[in-house]
């Protein structure tokens, strides 16, 4: 094959594009409050004075541009001519919806289009044994509430709803709008996309679906403690554990959206049963059905569910806190699994910082000194290439959060959406 | 933090940016061979074609574009006006260098700029034994053989070495030029790039160096029987197992470029022991030294290394061909060891395809059946997630192909730099 090699070649952008491009860039400056009048801008952009005003003006007629306090208020005057107006996002009527349906709970989240939280609702749910269908609609009704809420509490003005993103515990296929394989779920090929496609007060606005754990990465990086931060991998903690990666700043997604499934890596062939039905997988190590069953503190899966995730880990924190020793020694044990599925994570990925999500938070203090320990002692790069192993800030609202800021980018990417 | 996000923004390229952009564009049109004349090049690129023969004659100035068969030859008219003259790449004189140091071998292979080999060495060395100057100063040599021979097949047109790109199996601070860590060659900190910057015949073209499983992935993804497939896997098969990942068409480096260290996945923590110290990981399985090992074939890094490795795996392979029962055995069990671990790298990257690089491919009518059984089991996504397990058509020669191939694309990058 010498002399015949695959060039890639930049792509060539066609004139709807650039307008779309344009919208976006003007968009995200203020998004990001990088700029502030239309002179700014320009500045920041090197777009013409002339495209800036024309595209402001297209965003105001979109509702998703105002004139911060009143056009009458001046900005510090920068140059000759009429006073600069300062410029904000206006999306305060824009809703944002993230939900997700988890083992044990479903949750929604809505944000404006800045990003300031409307709504938060998360409710104890079995998923498993509702099925797929009784649980789309219960997630239905969920939104449902959440859109009515948020719009009584909006006054006059109609909030529009900018579209949904449901965060799954599984493989999904986000083109189609379709759950693929579920391990704890046991659902298999259901169109949930479809399902919740007639929500109440969602009028017509898109609802899309994703990876939890995927999402879960989007919120860390745009919202968590680490924000910003190129290369990091976040790991769901729930009785499923999953893994979404940002590599490069961008999320690795594979090539059929399935990346990610850190809970099935093999590490120990001698391991316990997992819910997949193989041994040894991370999950069946350090998932929230370990914790449990190592503990004894419930059945995470079993029919009875009387409490919530949190509410059986925090029995098990109590305990550990009064010093129980068989406790402390699970702790330990699942804390050293933690650490070492974590470093084939750093050897394979090399991020800056491997973030905890979901239950691992309530008991971080007994999990992260063993988890450090067996992280350090299975990196290959010297000081663990300077990965840091932590906890999220996010806790279980990660996912949704994630769901919420995918709409806010679909917003971003194509506000002209909204005119439809 | 809500209201608060961190907000991707499209960067604003400066002037001398899109000059040497377009000359980019331009030169990749002519290396993919998708338009031969200014008119088509202006066709494909939207640049006007007055910029387009600004940009042709420049390139042409630096020796990189020529017309076709000479000024004269017509191409069918397309458009009213002076015939056009059909162009193509005259990179002939332009040779990029590739080079590996491996454990057991050095190797050089260079390329002309449209990718035509122009020249091959591999030859086995001890390169543990040697060490790091030693095996730098063997390398210069082969090198330096390689420029001369180059130089006297070109005839009267002197030669211009655009770079050289040398490939290590291990951890390399490519920014640096410095080896950082290398678990079977046993360097440490080693300024690689600055020890061949004197390389006789280079003339000052740069030095740069990269992790040859990464290198050997840039190969598959132009070169290969794949070329082309954005989601790739490449696992080097030497004494060492290493791991270059293209993600959505780009290699994945992780936040030092010391990502794809796949060797170092634990997958059995009472498995054997591994050269960095450690039990049970992937290079420790399936690396040519357990094939060895549990074959009795010889000792990898053992003094007696008067055979080279392809010799010893040849061995092997004919003993299996001869239907002994101990090496057949041996061989199932690596495979499963091979399918095992790949099914780790489907269930966390989702890619297209798993290329097995190096010795796998001498002993592949014996491990593919086993590994491939061992993947479908481990990966989560039915059917593997469409993802196939195969061996590189490229050899031991995948690293050096990918080197040369990584000066190109500098060259290709910024023109210019072949002016200075």
């Amino acid at each position: 094959m010498d002399g015949q090699f695959a060039v890639p070649i930049p792509s060539r952008a066609g004139h709807g594009d650039v307008r779309r491009n344009n919208l976006e860039v003007v968009l995200r400056q203020l998004a990001a409050r990088r700029a502030d009048s239309r002179a700014s801008i320009a500045a920041c952009t090197g777009l013409t004075p002339s495209t800036v005003s024309r595209l402001v003006a297209e965003l105001m007629e979109l509702g998703l541009v105002r004139a911060a306090g009143g056009e009458g208020e001046p900005l510090p005057r920068r140059s000759p001519g009429r006073p600069a107006t300062r410029l904000e996002l206006d999306g305060r009527h824009v809703l944002a919806l993230g939900a997700e349906i988890n083992v044990d709970y479903i949750a929604v989240l809505g944000y404006d289009l800045a990003g300031r939280k409307l709504h938060e609702t998360r409710q104890p749910f079995d998923a498993v044994g509702a099925g797929p269908g009784r649980s789309a609609e219960a997630l239905a009704s969920l939104c449902g509430r959440a859109v009515a809420g948020v719009t009584a509490e909006a006054g006059a003005r109609p909030v529009r709803v900018a579209g949904l993103t449901v965060a799954v515990p599984g493989l999904v296929d986000v083109g189609r709008g379709v759950v693929s394989e579920t391990p704890n779920l046991h659902w298999n090929e259901y169109p949930l996309a479809a399902a919740l496609a007639s929500v109440p007060g969602l009028a017509g606005a898109p609802v899309s679906i994703g990876n939890d754990a995927n999402l879960g990465a989007l919120a860390e990086y745009r919202v968590g403690a680490h924000a910003g931060v190129r290369d990091l991998i976040y790991v769901t903690g729930e009785v499923g554990i999953g893994g979404g990666v940002i590599a490069g700043g961008r999320p690795l997604l594979g090539s059929h959206g399935q990346g990610g499934e850190i809970g099935h890596m093999n590490l120990d062939p001698d391991g316990p049963e997992c819910g997949c039905g193989r041994r040894g997988c991370w999950e069946a190590l350090v998932g929230l059905g370990a914790l449990l069953r190592a503990t004894g503190a419930g059945h995470a899966t079993g029919p009875a569910r009387a409490s919530s995730p949190e509410a059986k880990v925090a029995e098990v924190a109590a305990g550990a806190r009064a010093g129980e020793p068989h406790l402390l020694a699970a702790l330990a044990e699942l804390g050293h699994w933690v650490g070492a599925g974590a470093a084939n994570l750093v050897n394979l990925f090399d991020p800056q910082v491997v973030i905890l999500g979901g239950y691992f938070r309530q008991i971080a203090e007994w999990i992260l000194p063993p988890a450090t320990q067996a992280m350090r002692a299975g990196v290959l790069a010297p000081g663990t290439g300077g990965c840091e192993l932590t906890i999220s800030a996010l806790g279980f609202t990660a996912a949704t959060r994630g769901g919420a800021l995918n709409v806010i980018d679909q917003v971003l990417a194509d506000p002209g959406r909204l005119a439809c």
